[in-house]
């Protein structure tokens, strides 16, 4: 079975050189865009890897699926969504025309950068420190690794050009759309997209959706399966920005790509995969990250349509 | 098993009254607001069913899909999208701003109306009359029911309405985004929306969506397994209008509705399902019918996420 | 006097070479784009002139003043705005997203397509014929020329060519924005960019809206002065497409401008100006032509402001 | 002559109850919705005055002008419209979307707040204290009135009620659109909506710009003929919001208006005008003070066209 993995991270080795890698934060411009690495934890036990599956890089966006889940804990399902739409949208991820033209002012989906920034304003925690702890914390627990961390040089990264995010904000906040403060928000924020894993920690994040909220290792549930279906649901539609329908199409798993290279996928009752490819397409997407799955999808027929 | 779809319908009814039946065409804001009625044909051979499942109602958008169906077997999934893209949209159906807006100005997706008339233009054969044959004809064998027709009233109705459609066919060609000529492109668009069914006769064709392409009747294939699959996802991504997410989210089975009041659902590998409730929301979908596969969906565990 | 005209059209000569003629109609891409003349009217009686000022070229948008101001003779100020705004809008001339986001569906003002097109649906008239005709007879009156006519084939070419136009003024009529038949008034509207002139015929025009509605010739009153005033201020405000502000900011005269090269100004109480050059720039504005009238101006102290 | 303008006053007074006061800084919304004040100063040394002329409101959008014209006098008008364009827009004051979708993503003109958020952050000065010092003198010069200050409170409201300034300002310095630290600007930005005047003071004003530069009263220049020209002719296309078209139409003067009730006029060569009435219509304009400028450019024959 490891052969299939290395087979297909093989072949698609050579789409890397298509895409290059973000160059928007100088922390994300040092990935080395030949990587490509690939990890899988299937729920019955086993374990399967290839390439670069050890390298370490950002979650960026695949963070908002993590807070998320727990925003919807800390708030239940309803007022999330009081805030924040679930429909598909095919503007960019940080698009801000439509916020104003549609009449609700209010984020399409928790995918989008403006939907992500209303879900990290509702995570609770009396401090904003407390707040990033809680979301790391999580995250550890999902992933099974305790030593999961912020890598503060993204973090100061995103700080310093953050701009448009803090557009997004105030925009948000000058409709009501938002409370609280708007830099405290963006902390978090720029907090847990500079969480630093490995393609066998999203891998494992992914496992935990696919088993509809039970950690496979332990059998503890620490998600609840309406959430967990939630959030593959909004992977599925919203996952990989705005070439989701193209990927669905084709592929058909629910994953959540970041433009730090990686993407996680979930195969419900199946397995969870993390693949890691930092040099991007057009619309921000892991170029040879796509082919990869792509190929085990069919190889291993995982489309669920 | 038969009980289970009364007491679904029953327990749904009420919801009927929160909706009102489309009015913009005189032909349908004739049906029975309070009509509701389902059926189902699982794979393996059984048919449930409760309520007005005999009840005749136009597929209207419904026929989206089938049309999307045949446009591929007569084109190629190539050549269909580079014409129409595959991304959901947070516009509504008959938008039109953002085919401007957009540099390619192509339709988002097959089930908004550009995209649908676009779809239409790509259906083969030698003369408008034979174009809507052959649809026709794929609509009987897909629901095994050589008695469909055309709803003669409802066509003229829609034609005489038709001058949104007109605008977005007419735009399409400014930007030769569309070829042929607008006003037989536009007979096939109105004839298709005019197919009269029942409950049954979408169960069916949801039926053969979940089967991958094979009549389940007879075992024959009629449609490529590939075709089926990018249906069913572009289902999920954008079949029930700017609803689609939330529908996917709670449902979490591949549906299209139409203003008629009808809801074809294809649960892959298990069953299709035909719902009719013409009371429509706000966002143009079968109140009731969304209910009735909000707890049917709940009761034989159908969400595919 | 006469050789300030010679000068300014020879100095401006060398501005033909930046621009290129309208392609998007095969009649208007037969002119030379070396061409650049000019003729005015002074309402003391003198008339001047210099370069190509007898070439023919059809009056494309200059006519949408024409009737702007037959439009509101036959119904009133406040009814053609009740039906179009007076609102300048920094879209471009044949945008129809506007006309979709903005809550009242109707055109911004009566120099843009969708606008003029609805000042054509308000002409009056028994048949498209008469309608047609009372706009010819009234340029005829405006510019003191009983020979002037529609070219034929270049309104052959606008029908054969202008879908966009029919999206926009399907995309009025299904919102109930506009009354009448499509194909009718797309005749007026396509007849009226037709009608072929001179610089001289335009300067004649524009002198008549120098002196509010008073033809300088005869004395005789043919426009009331508050129409006048009208069609000169949204002259300022939309005349050269989304280039308006500039010119309004370096040239302070009331203009407006045709992708046949045209441009027709009128300078209050003191002169009409035609000028021709069918080399445009990126806008569709004649790009020696606003040479010419910034030299005009500075020269003449022409500025309103 | 005073009594043509107590006239006017007298019957345009009724209007004020179809207006509010601004109501979303809590300073604006102390005002007292019937005040309804004229001063004028005419170039030839006299002056008119009736009704509450001296009451005290703060510039607001008013400012934008002065502004305008110090940037242009700092940088050159070259500079300063390579930041920003001069084109009217039909969308509101503070529109976000056309930022995003146009490709150049700067401010269609200075009246627009992102516009004038722009031209805030080219005024020059080695510090925030010394950019608001530099602008308040420029006003008082203007105004020939040493005594013209900042209104504290009012500065505190809008820095406290600024979110969605600080969203344009954040979104324009995502796109390098704009230089400069956000907060430092929006200080000179708010600080400069905050000056408080008469109507006294904004005819003063006025009346330079009538004279095209030069202060009245001394002979002196202190503004460059062409920047007035500029200015009054953005006044005409842009002054008063997404009614500019209208009020250009049926008055055809260039005038800027402020939500703080004010109103300030120039009409070339004759004379400067202020208007001052809080009771403001439903695109922020004061809907007495509209009515007493209709009627006065009626009685005076003030119309530019």
């Amino acid at each position: 079975m490891n052969t299939v993995f290395s087979n297909i991270i093989e072949n698609s080795k050579k789409y890397t050189a298509q895409g290059s890698v973000a160059s928007y934060i100088p922390e994300l411009s040092k990935a080395n865009p030949n990587d490509l690495g690939i990890y899988a934890v299937s729920l019955d036990g086993n374990e399967y890897f290839a390439g670069d599956f050890d390298k370490k890089f950002t979650l960026q966006s695949i963070s908002k699926i993590i807070t998320l889940m727990l925003a919807i804990m800390d708030n239940g399902e309803q007022k999330v969504f009081s805030y924040v739409g679930a429909e598909p949208t095919g503007d960019s991820f940080n698009s801000i025309a439509s916020l104003e033209v549609k009449s609700l002012h209010k984020p399409y989906n928790p995918m989008i950068n403006a939907g992500a920034i209303l879900t990290s304003s509702l995570i609770l925690g009396s401090s904003t420190e407390e707040k990033i702890e809680r979301i790391l914390n999580f995250t550890k627990k999902l992933a099974n690794n305790e030593n999961i961390s912020i890598n503060e040089s993204t973090y100061l990264s995103e700080k310093a050009t953050g701009d448009r995010n803090r557009a997004l904000a105030y925009f948000m906040k000058s409709y009501n759309s938002m409370e609280g403060n708007v830099d405290e928000i963006l902390d978090v924020y720029f907090s847990h997209c500079s969480i630093e894993v490995t393609c066998k920690d999203i891998a494992k994040i992914g496992a935990v959706l696919a088993s509809d909220g039970i950690l496979p290792w332990s059998g503890e549930r620490i998600v609840p399966k309406e959430i967990c279906r939630i959030t593959k649901t909004i992977m599925v539609t919203c996952g990989l920005y705005d070439a989701s329908g193209e990927f669905a199409i084709h592929i058909g798993i629910p994953a959540k790509s970041g433009v730090g290279g990686g993407i996680l996928s979930a195969v419900p009752k199946k397995m969870g995969i993390g693949v890691y490819g930092p040099a991007l397409d057009a619309k921000g997407n892991s170029v040879a990250g796509i082919q990869v799955l792509q190929q085990l999808s069919e190889r291993l027929d995982l489309n669920i349509f």
